[in-house]
């Protein structure tokens, strides 16, 4: 990748932690704020990395946009996978280059953009969602950012079954998770993970019900993350007063053969 | 990677939380532990996921080792990186297949192994060890589990200097991480990511204080994991009564351009 | 005291989390919300605890005001030491019916006010305030809700001394701590506690070093108090999406006599 | 209260948060740990607060013990409501100086002990307990520390119902609070609080449930606690590695008058 901002690039644009934009850079046009504009043409060519001062003269950073950028930027409009849960269910399930991940429901691509970086061009990532509003928001999102050639969508339901078998990890983010735990098992290698997230108690209660029954599953965990900023300013450290109290828990649990 | 268990296998031998093996499959070999033992011969030939009776009558869980149960096992000695901080690092810092990253120091090699599977065949880890026991067990450690097509291990101070450029990610676990924070702005590409892991507060602002300095490094942020379990029990769910409190703080900054 | 709503009551009139008041019944007057309007006289002579409607058809809890419930209100304006910690501060610290406490500053009064309840009749609580309009708001606050009885008031500086002698407890919500450690130490009784509470993690060590000095006090402990609510709602339990990421460390100590 | 150490009366010996004792002073008697002896004739009229050398050289502090060390150590052998969490049920249930409280089960009286100390002597506790084997443990428990003018002890069990009318707040510490909700509004003045302790999320399901049912509760909330130290060392300023990641939870609910 370029380390020179070039006419067509996606651009991170940063004022602070809430006022930040990815642009499409454009020559010949400008990026509005209420902090003032900034013309693309000062900045093509120049490294990525720069600050530069608005037209009334506020100073923005100019990133690459960062995984997390534009995994948090597909989220804006709806509820995604936070970082810090995708972290944890990347290494938890030991997704690397070269796996080949189920993902169900696709929802905003956000975490389906994440493991298409992961799994890298030797892997792949196949994603199944049934609703046909989401399907289109997902592509549209993941054709901006990600290489569409490590990426399959279904417009379908995952409960009518997974196509793919022997597959590294299967990952569902579905309101009815339970449902679904059999055609995991149908398409994982033997002693991978399926992995559920889930906002409440009852979906985990019944996620692990369904995954103790019969011993099929082993090592069946469930886990939540708090991430907390510590603000480190000179003579003022300390968290900030809000901090994200919940998003979800992430059930894990290994294939067992019978 | 074979899903049938053969001679040669590192496998992963589950009986709970606490008692659990990472062991090299040996025909004609047998597993010990207080709680019976396994014969190798028995399992070999047999799918990954299977349990097994030791001959005293307790049932074993025997698993191809997950990227975790491996990073894991190399922290047994030392302290390690642990998995929810190594997720949060790799994810954060948009490390994925294909990058080029610095490590410094190796410490056991946990981390090391961890980047070496998210980076693939197509990225590399350069890792740095000032220490030449540290450097000659992270070796060993390494040389057992991972590609090391992958790894370039330099026993030397990465204070030297860093030898390579334009890598994607620099990511420190070192005891006075301030003073690299200079070798990594001239290793890194633009814009990107500078991590630093620390156990304590004032190391955290030693290195914050070095990231502020001259506006070499933007959107410096530090954050902490917690990691809860929830131990779903029909009719008795809860958390566990002990939980890690604290590893380490992870601070991040972005290289900019002046 | 009455359990039925008289003429010059403190009300607390409950709609949700966000929206409640104290209010003072008068009899002839209204409540008046965006929810609609309750007349005071008919509620006057009936139990606390009733529900009553609005002209506009919302349903009203009438409570008698909780210790909590005044507690925030004092702090609507200010900042102010949190229920959750000035429970904790109250019960590591040992203060309890009879308890003679010193406390500076008084900010809003909020935590006077739980330790008068507290103290009780056969206690006292003398509290501290450098700055007269903090006072003079802290006195109104005060005289509204709490047995002015049980406390004394000073409008002057804790840095230039404390008045009491062998008290049982002291407790410090200052700027500068560290500066009064010396005045705590010939206030209290020995193997009482002082008491420090502060937001930033610079005037925790700031304030933990002086109290290392010269073996003056012993059994010196930071602890920080995390809340976290669990919405039980049937079929969707979980906590809440934001919490309260932090409010202070509140350090403790221990008299020794040397 | 002396602040002299007295003949017969309950002293702490700290050597540090895991080495210490609650033991009464006898002339002529010795105090006798691996860390050396120490003969109460040595300290008996000095001031508490004191640092005392064992005749193997090792330093301890006496101190008056204070009301959480008796607390906890009412709970070294059975399990415990912990300080954090009875502070926040004293505090949030607004339970002061002169509080009329009934708490059911009394388990190892260590609860009972906290409340005695806040209602005070214009106050009272009423606490149940089923199981004879525990009244007779906190019985003995309560006699050596508390103050029994102010405690009223019941042998058995609160579903058969509470005898006391008009109280300020009901505490429940049971397998099954969900049946005993019922009488704990017969027993509470209106608007007032009752308070259930349990360690399951089934157990807060369950007496939320039962809280919700025909109108009678209002405002109800359920809270967890979690306490994490800030170990401040010079130069490694960091929170313990391990805390206590979960204890119970506590919900609170108002009684509404129908």
């Amino acid at each position: 990748m370029p380390t020179t901002i070039e006419d067509g690039d996606n651009v991170f644009i940063f004022l602070d932690v809430k006022r930040n934009w990815i642009r499409k850079v454009k020559a010949g046009a400008k990026f509005h704020s209420n902090k003032g504009i900034i013309e693309f043409d000062d900045i093509i060519g120049r490294p990525y990395g720069i600050k530069v001062e608005s037209h009334s003269g506020t100073i923005f950073q100019i990133h690459r946009p960062s995984q997390n950028d534009i995994q948090i930027s597909m989220g804006r409009a709806t509820q995604i996978i936070y970082p810090k849960d995708a972290g944890t269910i990347v290494n938890e399930a030991g997704i690397c280059a070269g796996s080949r991940v189920v993902e169900a429901g696709t929802g905003s691509g956000s975490l389906t953009w994440v493991l298409s970086r992961i799994v890298g061009s030797e892997g792949h990532v196949y994603t199944y969602e049934v609703r046909e509003d989401m399907y289109n928001r997902a592509q549209k999102n993941l054709k901006r950012f990600a290489d569409m050639d490590r990426i399959t969508m279904y417009n379908k339901d995952v409960l009518d079954g997974i196509e793919e078998r022997d597959v590294d990890a299967v990952v569902f983010d579905l309101a009815t998770p339970w449902l679904a735990v059999k055609e995991a098992h149908v398409a994982l290698k033997p002693s991978r993970f399926v992995v559920s997230y889930s906002p409440t108690i009852e979906q985990v209660m019944k996620t692990c019900k369904e995954l103790g029954e019969e011993g099929k599953w082993g090592m069946v965990k469930t886990l939540e993350i708090l991430e907390r900023e510590l603000m480190v300013r000179e003579g003022k450290t300390r968290p900030p007063t809000w901090m994200v109290g919940h998003t979800g828990y992430i059930t894990f649990a290994r294939k067992l053969m019978v």
